[in-house]
C-alpha cells in the first residue's frame, strides 16, 4: 500500500476517482498518495508545484486578473472493508472509502489540472490547486490550516472552491459553530435531608428553559438562507440515587450564520444564558469556529454560479471554506459526492455526477468572469 | 472466622459489642454469628427461639397485654481494615466495622434478653427479639422482609423498636422514598440542521422547571416534623457534540412524610410533573417504599418516650421500621450508634452511649405502659 500509486491524469474522471480510492490514504497516511499527485502535477509542465508536508500545492502563473483556488483533502476516514473500489454498473454507483468524501472531488481537480495546467493552456483565471492532508481528524492537524500558516500566499485568490461533497449543488459560505458548557455547582447531602444540600441539577433549570424558549434566526445573505440553531448536545449530573448532586453540566452547540463573527456569536450565547449565569451557572466556551460569508456578490463567485446554471444555497455545516473566508476570500462548496454518505460503510458516488462537475468547472474556467 | 464466636450474655454491653464486632458478618456471611446468637438465646431458658435462615427469632410468652418487638440486623457492610475492634480509651471510642451500624444495638438487645429472657423474669410487656441478616444489601434479600413473609406472626406487637443508630435519640416512624425517571425521546439530526431533529434534552425543560419551583411540605405528626423533598438525583443525555440528542432522562427522588402512602406519593409526583408528561415526557416509578407513621399516640410508644426522658423526633431516612408500619405497628428507631459514621472507615461508637441505652430500655420494659 505504500508503493506510489500510478495516476494517469489523461484518463477519465471515473478512472481517476477509482485510482485515488484504490490508493488508501487514511488521515496521517497520505504520503504515498501525495507523492503520486505531486509527480503527476509536475509532469504536466504548466504548473508551479510546491510540497508542504503531505499537502501538494500547484498553480498557474499566467498573469490573469483573477485567480481561482480549488481545494480538496486527500485523506479519508478509516477504511471499513470498502477498499478497493467497486463499480456497480446496474445502479451506476462507485462504492468505496472516499468515493464521496472526497476523492471524486480530487479527481475533478486533477482533470482540470490536466486541461489547464499544461503549457499553452489559456484558462480565463489563474488557478491554484491545493490537495491537503488530515482534514478528517482534529483541527490542529489540518493540512489546509498548516498551509495557511506556512504558505499563506498560496491561498490567496478571488474565489475558492472546495470540492467537498454537495451532491452537485453550489453551497456558499458556511455557518459557524460554537460549543459551550454551562456548569453548576451545589452541595452534596443525603436526599432524605435535601435542605442541607444544594441541587446542581436544579441549577440548570434556567438554562434549559432558555434553550426551550429560544427562537433561532433565519438570515438571508446573497440570496442564501442561513438557518441558525442553539441546542443542547449533552447533559450530565448525579452522584447516587440518594445523594443531592453537587455538579451538573449542560453542553450546547450554537450553529450561527456567517453575518456573526466569533465574538458576536459568543456574545449572543452569553446573552441567551444571562439569567442562568446570573443565577450561578458558569458558561465556558470550549470551541468556536467562525463561518464564511457566501460572497456571491463578488464577480468571480457570481460568474461561477452563472456557469453552473443552478442557484446557490447556504452551506449549513462548518467546512474548511471558513479558512479561506478568514482571508476575505469568497468560498464555495461544490463537489460531486453525496454528503449523506460520507463516513458510512456504504459510501459511494453516482457515476453520472462526475463528468458534469468537470464540465461545469471547465466551462467556468474557460471564460472570463467580466 | 467461621468458627462459632463465643457470646457471654452476662458480660457488659461494651464487651458484648466487641464480641459481636470481632465476629465478622458481612451481608451474606452471617451464619456463624447467627449460630452464636441462637445458642446464647436458647441457653437463657426463658425464650421461645426459632431460626429462619440466618435470622434468629426469640420471644417471651408471658401473656402480657402488650408486646414490644426489638429488632436489629446482624450484618455489616464490607470490612475496611477495621476488624477486630479497637478501643480508644482516651476518647472513649470503640472503633470497628459495625460498631455503630449496628452491633452496639444488637448488644443492647442481647443485654435485654439476658435480663428479661430468663425463667422468672417479669417484664411489663411480652418481648420479641428479631436478629436478622442482609439489611445492607438489596431489599429482596432483607432478612426482616423474609421473616415478614414466612413468619409474619413473629413480628406482631404493640410497638417495634429498631436499634439502628440514632445517636441515642428517639426517631419515630420514617419517611417514604420514591424514585422515578422522567424520560424524553426525540429525533436525531446533525446539529447544523437541528430543525430536522427533535431535542430530547430540551424536552426535560418543563420537568426541571417543576423541580426548581417545587416547595416541599413540612408535616407535623405526633409532635414530629417530617420535612419532605423532591430532588433530581441524576440527569443524562447526549450522543455527540454535533448531534441533536434523541434520548434524555432525569431521575428524581421524592422523600415523603408518612401521612402519604405509596399510592398518594406517586399521585403527587405525577401531579408535579403533569405539564411535563402532557408535553411528552414519560414518568416511570422505579421504586417506591412507603414510610412509617410515628404512632406516638399509641400507649406503648408514648410510654417508651416517657421512659427515655427525651422528646421523639422524626426519622427522615427510610429504615426497616416501615416493614412494621406495614402491619400497622408503631415503630421507633432508637440506638446508641452514630448514623453519620455508618459505612465509614472510621466507624466507631461512643462507649458512654451504650449503657444508657440499656438502662432506658430496661426501665421502659420493667413498668407497665398503662
Amino acid at each position: 500500500m505504500s508503493a506510489q500509486p500510478d495516476l494517469d491524469l489523461s484518463s477519465d474522471v471515473l478512472a481517476l476517482t477509482r485510482a485515488l480510492v484504490d490508493a488508501p490514504s487514511v488521515s496521517g497516511s497520505e504520503t504515498a498518495l501525495a507523492d503520486a499527485v505531486e509527480s503527476a502535477l509536475r509532469a504536466l509542465g504548466g504548473l508551479e508545484v510546491e510540497r508542504v508536508g503531505d499537502a501538494v500545492l500547484a498553480r498557474t502563473n499566467l498573469d490573469r486578473p483573477t485567480r481561482v483556488v480549488l481545494a480538496g483533502h486527500l485523506d479519508t476516514v478509516p477504511i471499513a472493508d470498502n477498499v478497493p473500489s467497486r463499480l456497480d454498473v446496474a445502479t451506476g454507483r462507485l462504492y468505496g472509502c472516499g468515493t464521496s468524501d472526497m476523492k471524486s472531488g480530487d479527481a475533478v481537480m486533477l482533470r482540470l489540472a490536466a486541461v489547464f495546467g499544461v503549457p499553452g493552456a489559456q484558462p480565463a483565471h489563474d488557478l491554484t490547486f491545493v490537495f491537503y492532508d488530515n482534514e478528517e481528524v482534529e483541527s490542529v492537524k489540518n493540512g489546509l490550516g498548516r498551509v495557511a500558516r506556512e504558505r499563506r500566499g498560496w491561498l490567496y485568490g478571488d474565489l475558492a472552491i472546495l470540492l467537498e461533497p454537495t451532491d452537485g449543488e453550489i453551497e456558499a459560505g458556511c455557518q459557524g459553530t460554537l460549543r459551550a458548557v454551562l456548569s453548576t455547582t451545589g452541595r452534596r447531602a443525603h436526599s432524605a435531608r435535601s435542605w442541607l444540600g444544594e441541587n446542581a441539577i436544579h441549577g440548570l433549570s434556567g438554562a434549559l428553559a432558555a434553550l426551550a424558549a429560544y427562537r433561532p434566526r433565519e438570515v438571508e445573505i446573497d440570496g442564501c438562507t442561513y438557518r441558525e440553531g442553539l441546542n443542547a448536545v449533552g447533559i450530565s449530573g448525579g452522584v447516587a440515587g440518594n445523594v443531592i448532586p453537587d455538579e451538573s453540566a449542560l453542553t450546547v452547540n450554537f450553529r450561527y450564520a456567517p453575518d456573526r463573527d466569533e465574538d458576536a456569536a459568543e456574545a449572543h450565547v452569553r446573552e441567551v444564558f444571562a439569567d442562568a449565569t446570573a443565577s450561578g451557572a458558569t458558561l465556558t466556551v470550549v470551541d468556536n469556529a467562525g463561518g464564511a460569508l457566501p460572497g456571491l456578490a463578488e464577480p468571480a463567485a457570481a460568474a461561477f454560479v452563472a456557469a453552473a446554471g443552478r442557484p446557490a444555497r447556504a452551506k449549513l455545516g462548518w467546512t474548511d471554506v471558513a479558512r479561506f473566508a478568514a482571508f476575505g476570500i469568497p468560498a464555495i462548496n461544490y463537489g460531486p459526492g453525496d454528503p449523506q454518505l460520507a463516513h458510512t460503510r456504504e459510501e459511494h458516488v453516482l457515476v453520472d455526477r462526475l463528468q458534469p462537475a468537470v464540465d461545469a468547472l471547465t466551462a467556468y474556467l474557460s471564460r472570463s468572469s467580466s
